[in-house]
């Protein structure tokens, strides 16, 4: 029992929000669990992970495989090759369905990134398995994707701008 | 019971799939509901709804709304005015949210049509929604939006290229 | 089959809404559930029933019981009397429980609505439950609750005012 | 599995409630997780935090935000300003919401505060999202809310007027 | 669509409960299905069925097999005979069971019978698949038996003592 | 409301089983749909839709396409050839598999059927599928079969060696 | 990660069944929950924690608070007295309630224990609230109750008949 | 929190798959579990164990008991002899479904096995089980089984001819 009381004090050395006074934290301790759904190009998800890096708090990142080469060969990689391009996005969508169905599954939230390069289907889609599984989503796009977005946008609980926003809105939510 | 029954041998004058003799018929009447996503500017639902009707199937579509400006505008019209138009696009897709949100969760099976200048991002995100209630999909779309859609088509049970196999596969499910 | 085929030929006749021109319709028959949870004393309903009864739409309504007496008196007045205040209101509660959740599994839209003097918390609870199924919410408040309701109307596909607003939501997403 | 098997031997150190012998425990270790709806306003949360704490029982609270003003403000503070008041209150609902959410599916039991000068709306609202997740709630007012709340009394698992109750409460099932 | 608002306009006629003045219905019409679960060697059924038949109310009944012998024997008498008492009851009880699973998943209410000589576990049981099964249950029992029932009564949305309050209930979920 | 009284009504038309004298019915109306699961090669599915049709009884009976060639080639046949035998296999596997899932999923009950020429492993799939959807299954094979089959007969609700058998099973689960 | 790996390797420990040679083990390390349903005036909990417990497994027990007085007056003595004896039991069972719930829900295996002097109707409902949560049932009673419980018997997984049965039915399922 | 942090921080540490420069870990720590249904006669789970093994990762594997006489003698070994076959293969399958059924629910992703002389229909029914759960699937089997298992194939997200074939889409799943 000593543990799981320790892991309840441990709470109590919870830090307030940026430029909030301490207070006694009431919140027991727990992990809180992030999906980055989102184009794997560029380097949005270091930036959020920066972000609360910085604050040292109880998050844990799951994404895509982020390296391109990789996510896209490995069905032909590992279970050999195919003639059909068709066929060869299939092997390799099918392995990287299992660890991303398994991570959406266990988010607590999903943040769902779009910028005007990539305006990708895919992570539409996956934002959209997220919200039939219930997970509360966090849009991350320009203004001028508003309208293109609008109907996953209603179905987010926020739409943030850049990344600082998102990393706002984690660190509220995991701190407050 | 005599309704009940009667339901049952009526099940019996199901007609036999193109180019198939006749069968006795062992499976009861249902009515098959088909979710059509897609874009909204084309009549790819009209050529399948008439595939469909010259063989007097079972099978009742729903959708969104295809009037464009009324699915856009309807927020505000019913609700009252916006300055900010993403909160104009907001009321709209709340309202349309309800009635698609009720039209997929009792959908059969959803088909999710793209092309070449529709990568509607709304569509792919309802298709993942419809997967994550555990409905089978049908996606169409041409192959060269294959790479940018093969999530989508990994979790899809078909991939159909035009309105005819679409029709097809419908028939198939429903009659054969 | 032949019943089958009809119900989706009817679906044809679908009327267009209000000042659009009629249309080829897709969308197959359903009697849409609707559930009006808010406060029994004023005519609110009748005025939606009315909205809608202009209309001819299949939509079917349900909600608490709304003589007042009956419902608050009915647990004593089946199951026998209690001296205790609480557990008179327990009893009838039980018994209008059994209703309303069987209502609230199976409608398809919940209307809550709230006014000045009827902030009720059992409506507001009502809601709650309707949201933790799936349900989606049409809020119906004047906006100086909108503070008071803010997180049920954050969780709400649509923020109504009056009636009227309600009775077009209901009939755009029935009939568009 | 020595950790495993420590685990189940430290729960033999399961104190006995108030007023009882020690027993041979024979419950293994777990953390309830407590979430406390309601206003934000007084320390009732405190009283029933510091009346746990003074056993060291293996529970962690969660609840809302409870500094009035960055809840109300956080929309807004992060994701920018709104002209409008609903707006504003949507933004900062949206971001309360994720953490709501979370927590509340997260809950083995959801305590619902009301008091006099509180019969908050989102409170009920909050207690019926529990409900229609199927989490045992334990209602705690004052009698005179009895009528008023007679719906969510009813789907309550017991009725506290006290804080020092609820403490009782929790350590029983925590306990015993 | 005729059909659909038919039914709407059919509910119109819905008549009062016993005593009260007709009133504009505005609930849709639907059928009520309740689970009769209790012992199968008395009446209490028939009087039931008798005291809502005499209303003409939209309920069907379902419930255990009542012809006792036929019950017990089912297993061997269709599958062959067995040695072993366990498993030949082993063997009706499967093939109820699919009846009984198939009943309880589909009833509206679960009305659970006990009465002196007949303190069944296998009703109590029963009772609790429904309780597992999220189903409103009507306890129906003497007050001698409450004690022994305890948990199951406060599980259960009313318990009554009488058939006649059995019938009241329902009449009042069904009409009022 | 006449139309559900009728329907109740109707169900008191509900005939006895074979040598057992007619009964006063309360049970309502309902269509009970069996899933035939099993191989497609010889009549087994006539014989028990024979043996249930001679007592016009409410099941609508379902079950894979029958036509061997039919659904094996569906895939290639309407989507275009495939070079690889696995993935023509795919194609059609993915059709018929819509098909499946939802016939599956709407089933009360799944037989499902193994003899010694056809212990096809994609039959056991489907009852397994079934059994984790949470179906009651019929089991129907020969003794040799049982231990190759004991898992799938232990979730089983009942195990039957003749579609004699299974027929006198659905009959009382139906009629009894 | 070093600890995740360990906790691999601290699998292969795992000691093997009674009379059989240590193995090479590949099961991963879990804590196992069992809830031990049944009356509370005799040892029979001690026996199979004891059974258990000599063989230091990684099995955590819960069950009902077994100190009957402090059980059936818990109600009032947290929430205040009640003239009525049936309201007295209700307030009990309601916080009884809350723990068995919450313990019934988690646990992994639930044991139902029948004494010919105990046939408790409290403990059959347990048992069905738990196989409606879909949790494995283990029987355990003589077997002059056979008849009696032949529906909970027909649910369960095993029946056992003494304290001895349930312990190496659970060593086997944790360690085999 | 430290603690939660520091696991956070261990991630970091994540190694990159085989051929692939280290990389900046975002994904946090988990266990990921892996139930291997299949055969029990050959080595084949050894050789994906082995396999992980030497990478030190955080998969903890689970399956059926392998000791094949233990397996099939434990229902009479515990419970007792049984004359019939049949209710001894049922005794022992009862038992087993308890552990087979908790490690189903509880795992990550499901490997199948199948090989020319083990075309074991109880394992094709508990990878049905699996896939109603909604779990990934693996199949790992020779291209000559593809048309026996095209259908559970078609369910599969991946089918490997190789157990190095099964640890590669492991190592990526968990590492990449």
């Amino acid at each position: 029992m000593a543990e799981s009381s320790t892991a309840t004090r441990e709470s109590h050395r919870v830090v307030a929000p940026e430029g909030l006074p301490p207070r006694r934290a009431y919140v027991g301790a727990r992990t809180w669990r992030v999906y980055l759904a989102g184009e794997i190009h560029t380097g949005w998800r270091d930036e959020i992970a920066d972000g609360i890096g910085a604050h040292d708090l109880p998050i844990a990142f799951s994404g895509p495989v982020t390296r391109h080469s990789l996510s896209d060969d490995i069905g032909v990689k590992i279970l050999g090759r195919e003639e059909d391009e068709f066929w060869r996005d299939h092997k390799s969508s099918g392995i990287n369905a299992i660890r991303r169905h398994i991570h959406l599954q266990e988010a607590d939230i999903v943040v769902a990134r779009f910028d005007d390069e990539h305006k990708e289907l895919n992570v539409a889609f996956d934002a959209g398995v997220a919200a039939g599984f219930g997970k509360p989503i966090v849009a991350y796009h320009d203004p001028d994707l508003d309208h293109a977005l609008k109907d996953l946008d209603q179905a987010a609980f926020a739409v943030a701008r850049t990344a600082e926003q998102v990393v706002r809105i984690l660190r509220y939510v995991v701190e407050a």
